[in-house]
Formats: structure tokens, C-alpha cells, sequence
């Protein structure tokens, strides 16, 4: 093959993320660029601006890239390489052929896999669950959805296995997009930490996190209750103990359905740290008392943090141009 | 091989089910008698006796055997052989030797697995999942748990894959002895049923449920509320549907985690038929709007039906005695 070096791509909702690593998973430049949100074009345009700006910034020409490896939300075809958008990243007219556009624009092979799937196998081949057999990635954010590794490899089942997010945990949950009541998304995600702030200050209580968005139901973020919890607000720290005391069901359900070596908790919220892994170890030390799935020790932070995805999207490219990992 | 007959054991709380089969799957004899509980000899003595029994009936000497397979409930060692018994058919000192004694009393070769497990190496190689890749068993009766075919393989994770009898449903929801709150088992087994037919009782509500128990909720089983429910009394189909609402949590559960192309459900309460399953299509198509789970098409009952724990024994017998399945 020419070159040595990976090239992997991470689409988010807010930037393009970018790296240039070694088969090792070292990496030499990384460069990130806002998502550009104002056409499917532009979409797709700065994605392949970014690509060109992180070779650039390596000093590296397309022939020096082995490959490269595309994370992108939502859904994708693997065999195609058309991608279809997510809520975050929504395309006017899906699908875009995304893996052709930059095999066209940079003559390399490309390989394009869900974004958390990708962030799976990078935490799987380089990252905190390295080598292991079993082991789960749960990527918390504004969704989530988990990435699974059974006997070393991906497990997709029929085809949407992991997608976790919408299996109910509130019987009598409010109803989601995905057609499920109380799902975890609905309860445990950072879409309901947004929606728990905005329904305290409708309510009319006390809380810093009114003050910190000006009285404004639609200018709170998650960020924003997560840093009013921070500053120990007694409302935000309620609503973080509730979203946690669901997140520990799902954590449980996981464990319940997979039994892995190791639980790699991932995304945005997850790199929110203590202000919700401290509630969610409480939560799940008060559900689950026994020691039957022994999660203290199987329960792990991303070890890549936010290089998870384009650190897995070049785990991607590894795994289709060296299938075998090298010694 | 000495004989081309396969013997397969299933050990449960109220009777010890034997077959005898052939590799194919067809029965030439089952024989079932009462679980002796009154001591661990006397429960092992109770399971040898019937292996001879069923081999007597069927006119066949331990030489006309392969081999035998034991479906025991709780743990058992895969290795030792060692039986640790469960919570319907406790041992005063586990674990038994099991395997070992069978063994030597018989001189074929012996395997032992969870019947739950066992159950579901029965419908993947001889009934409703036959030859598929991806798929559930899921076994209701006074527990509930799960066997899971991926890659048309048993999975186990580290070794308690599919528990998720003991994955939470209800947040706040009574203790299970698992140390769990609120898990599948709970809230949806038949002893939840058992529960709440109790609870009723208690309340003083106006049931079929008292009237065929005597007034004695002591007396309540899960088959008296099905009996109820049966009857259309109003009180037993209230039951009936909330146990049903969590169970479809269970179900959707399982499709977001595993994917599979067939979902089987088995034990007691499937058997239960209608009662329980009207309840939970309800309940499934309330819960889960969309069609993302498709579960209406990958939902089926065991085709083997109270056979399927023998039958899953001799499932057992035969992959260890011939890995592949003949052409």
C-alpha cells in the first residue's frame, strides 16, 4: 500500500473532527472545523476542506495516507458508503455518497461506519478497552446509543444491535421521535437534561440555572444545567441525580444483556465527569445492592476522550486494509 | 460412537422431564416424574431413577445411548460438572457432582448446562430459530431469563450474558434478591403475578382471584390468576396487563440490545398462551409506536413447548458429541 499513515474523520454536530495517526493509533496532527450546517453541500464541502487542511497541516500528500476512515452519525450503508444524516446533522436530500466524494477528491480507499460504532472500535483498538473480547461503549450525549464487541468484533445483530437508547426505562415515559415511551434517550440523555431545566424554570423555581440563561426557558443548555450543578445549585444537582438514576438502568440493562469485560462510558456527557458519574455511581450503588454484575470494576472513562471518533474512524480504515492487527 | 440415541434431562421445580431422541430431534420416549426436594441424595437419586426409567420405557441400555444431557436450573460448572442447584430446587450442600455421578452410573458421557441455556440450544437446533444466526430465548415462568444465540453460537460475555431477568424496569420497584430494585423478574415473572394476586386479595378487592383461592392469598398461585383471568374477572386481567406492560419492556429490551432475527418465548407463563401474550402485544404495540423494532414479525412462541428443556439437553448431547450438524 502506499503510505503508512491513517487519516480519520469524526462528523459531530458542531465540528469536524479530524486526525492523522499512525497504525498505532499516535497521532501526528489533529484539526478540527465547525460543521458547516447551511446546505447538504456545504455539508459535505467542508468535510472534505477539513481533510485537505489536516494533510496540509501534516505536511503529508494524499499518497502518504493509506486510508481513510469516516464516523458519521446516524445511519450510513456500509457497502454503498452513502450516508443519510442524523437529527443533529440533518441532510435536505439524503443520501449523500460521502465515501465516493472523497475516494473521487483524494484517490484513496475511504470507509465510512456510524460514528459510535467507529468511537467502538477505537476505543476498542486503541483506547481503554484495548484487546478485550467483550466489552460495550456507551456514548452519552445529546443521544445514546452504544457500540458492542463480541469475540473482538462488532456485533451489529440484524442490523441496529446496541441502539440501547430506545429500549424503555420509564414505563409511562414522555414518547420519543423513535416511537417509544420513556425510553433512555428520553430519560437520560443530554436532550433530557435540556428538557428537565427548561420544565424547572417554567415551574417557577429558585434555580442558578435561570439566572445563568437570563430567564430563558430555550437559551439552557445542557452545559449550562451541568455547570449551574457545578456550582452545587440545588435544582441542577436534583435534575442530574434524576437523569443518572436512569442512565444507572440502562448501565444495568447492559450488563444484564452483554455481561462485558469492560463498560467504556463515552460522548459529551460522559466528559461532563463528575457532575454526572458521581450521581450515576450513587444511583447504581442504591439500584442494584448485590454483587451480581460487578460493575465497579467494569465501568471505565473513555480513555481517548474527545478523539474517540476520529481515532475510530481510523481503527476503521485499519481494520479494512490491515484486517489483522500487527504484533 | 456406541449408539445413535441421545437422552436429555430436564430438571425443574416440580418434575424431572426426560426424553429419548434421535439426532434429528424426534422423541422415541419421554418420561417425566415428581422433583424429590425432600434431600439433595433424594433429588439425585429422583433424577438417576428417571434416566433409567425413560431408557427402561423406551427398551434401550445405556450402550444404546451417545450421550446424555442435563438442562439443571441456577449454576452449574461447565467444566466440574458441579450442580449448585437454584432457587425452585435448592441443595442443603452444593454443589452436587452431577455430571459425575451420572457418569458412573451410567458410563456414557455426560453435559450439563443452565436449562435456561439448554432451552435455548433446543428451539435454535430443533424448533422455532432452527439454523438462524441471531436469536433470543426468553423463558417466563416464576423467574425470567434469557439464552442468546449470536453467530449461531451460545453467547456468555464474561459468563452471566442474558441475566436480564435482572435488568431494572421500574425504577423504584421492590428489592429483588438479586439486590436489584425493580428488575424484569420483579416485575413481570410469574411470582410478580403470585404478588400482586396477593396484594389484591389483601386490599379486600372484589375478585375471582379470593373466591377461587379461598380467601386465603397464602393459597394464590400464577396459575389461579391466569384461571381468573380466563374468566374475564376484571381484577385478574388488571394483573395481567401491568405484568404484560413490563414484560414488553423486557421485549423491547431485547431487540434494542440484540437485534435478532426471532425473539422465542418459552417457560410456564408462555405456555400460559393468550392470557399473558394478548396483554403484551397490547402492550408492545402501546409502548412502542414506531417501527423500529419490527417486533411484530420476530416474535414467536417455542415450538417445542414443555419439550423444549429436554430437548434442549439433547441439543447439548449432540454438539458435544458432533460439533457440526449433519447435512
Amino acid at each position: 500500500m502506499d503510505g503508512n499513515l491513517f487519516l480519520g474523520v469524526d462528523i459531530g454536530g458542531t465540528k469536524v473532527a479530524t486526525v492523522i495517526a499512525r497504525p498505532s493509533g499516535q497521532i501526528l496532527k489533529h484539526l478540527s472545523t465547525p460543521t458547516d450546517l447551511s446546505s447538504d453541500a456545504a455539508t459535505v464541502e467542508g468535510i472534505l476542506r477539513t481533510i485537505r487542511a489536516v494533510m496540509d497541516a501534516a505536511q503529508v500528500s494524499p499518497h502518504g495516507i493509506a486510508a481513510i476512515g469516516i464516523g458519521a452519525p446516524g445511519l450510513v450503508n456500509l457497502e454503498s458508503g452513502d450516508w443519510f444524516g442524523s437529527t443533529n446533522v440533518r441532510l435536505a436530500s439524503p443520501p449523500a455518497p460521502l465515501v465516493a466524494l472523497v475516494e473521487e477528491r483524494f484517490g484513496r480507499p475511504v470507509f465510512i461506519e456510524n460514528d459510535v460504532k467507529a468511537g467502538t472500535l477505537g476505543e476498542h483498538r486503541f483506547g481503554a478497552g484495548k484487546g478485550l473480547q467483550y466489552m460495550v461503549y456507551l456514548s452519552l450525549g445529546t443521544g445514546i446509543a452504544a457500540g458492542v464487541i463480541i469475540d473482538g468484533k462488532l456485533y451489529r445483530g440484524v442490523g441496529q444491535a446496541g441502539e440501547i437508547g430506545h429500549a424503555p426505562v420509564e414505563r409511562n415515559g414522555p414518547l420519543c421521535n423513535c416511537g417509544t415511551h420513556g425510553c433512555l434517550e428520553m430519560m437520560a440523555s443530554g436532550a433530557s437534561i435540556v428538557r428537565r431545566g427548561r420544565a424547572a424554570l417554567r415551574a417557577g423555581q429558585d434555580t442558578l440555572i435561570a439566572r445563568l440563561a437570563d430567564g430563558n426557558p430555550e437559551a439552557i443548555t445542557g452545559k449550562l444545567v451541568i455547570e449551574a450543578a457545578a456550582q452545587r445549585d440545588p435544582v441542577a444537582l436534583d435534575i442530574m441525580a434524576e437523569t443518572a438514576s436512569y442512565l444507572a438502568m440502562g448501565v444495568l440493562m447492559i450488563f444484564a444483556a452483554y455481561d462485558p469485560q469492560l463498560l467504556v462510558l463515552a460522548g459529551g456527557l460522559a466528559q461532563a465527569s463528575d457532575i454526572l458519574l458521581n450521581p450515576l455511581r450513587k444511583a447504581l450503588a442504591e439500584q442494584a445492592t448485590g454483587q451480581l454484575w460487578d460493575w465497579e470494576d467494569k465501568l471505565a472513562l473513555t480513555a481517548l476522550g474527545d478523539k474517540a471518533g476520529a481515532l475510530g474512524a481510523v481503527a476503521l480504515a485499519l481494520q479494512n486494509i490491515l484486517p489483522e492487527e500487527p504484533a
